[in-house]
């Protein structure tokens, strides 16, 4: 299967299968995630794997906490957008996927965001091709769960991989053609 | 070719054969790229591929005028590390490679940049997957380069993909093992 066949299958998954995964699953998508490109070679991430139920627990309520910050703060109308869509502080997918990979990056390289992305992408890839799925979950308060899983300062959380074997029946959303979102030679051209 | 084969085989190329690349290929890359996920499924990415030696030239001289800010502001310690790596304000890349995609932010779509940071690392692969090579520059001056492409506000160049067939003799760069960037439950579990 070529890479566009494997992104134009891959779905995002909230949803997941009380289903254990296996060890070689997951050591197989870390070495994927360490081949990415990063600036300056710096590799700026660093992964936490998650499988107790207790850390699960701790780390979906950390990030839940922020969550609700995050959404006390919405404005009316996109609090009705937010609902629409079926979200919610609650991440019930924390604590019911068999497998959490914290991705965890170091503030000082340069420019380390688009690094751990990329790592990221590798990682949403090796998942999809090992017939596994997950959702790159985004903490509303990366402090609240760098505290809950003792991550020192000058490092921070920067997403959540839950992992496992897709329960989650959404189509696939939508997505705009190529012709809609390129131009050519300066922008407008074509 | 598994992922993690694609992943581990490829390397950045800064420096590229003065050959043209298929119109088929800059397709299926973009097709790949369109399939990423984003948050919120904004799809906060817009494409812009350079083929024009004006419009390269154009591009590279103010990605360079912005590299020449960014130098200028060093450290004496960091010019060194810069010099010593071989890097500097000069971006023939820019100009050299057959194509250019440009790729376009929506700053108006929540995390916009992890969303384009994924959907740049689809490329990657998808780049190395056809046999061609890539280094996902991102410009000091990101203003300058938005502004030679007409990029209206409210939209920003976030990375320029050099794409071609490679002419990088460099070795691909050692990367950490899995072991040590990795932690179980929580940071420094083993």
């Amino acid at each position: 299967m070529t890479i566009l066949d494997l992104a134009t299958k891959r779905k995002t998954a909230r949803k997941f299968k009380l289903i254990p995964i296996k060890d070689e699953d997951i050591e197989c998508i870390l070495e994927t995630a360490r081949q990415a490109p990063s600036g300056s070679n710096r590799q700026p991430w660093r992964f936490i794997i998650v499988k107790s139920p207790e850390m699960k627990k701790n780390i979906r309520e950390s990030a839940e906490a922020g969550e609700r910050g995050f959404y006390d703060n919405l404005s009316p109308e996109r609090k009705v957008w937010y609902n629409e869509k079926g979200l919610s502080p609650s991440k019930p997918n924390l604590t019911e996927a068999p497998v959490l990979i914290v991705v965890v990056g170091d503030t000082s390289a340069p420019n380390y965001k688009p690094s751990l992305w990329v790592s990221i992408a590798y990682m949403v890839l090796a998942i999809e091709e090992r017939g596994l799925a997950t959702v790159t979950y985004t903490p509303s308060d990366p402090n609240l769960v760098s505290e809950a899983l003792g991550v020192p300062d000058g490092l921070m959380v920067e997403s959540i991989l839950p992992i496992g074997f897709s329960d989650d029946p959404k189509e696939k959303e939508t997505r705009f053609k190529v012709s809609e979102i390129t131009f050519r030679e300066r922008w407008e051209g074509n």
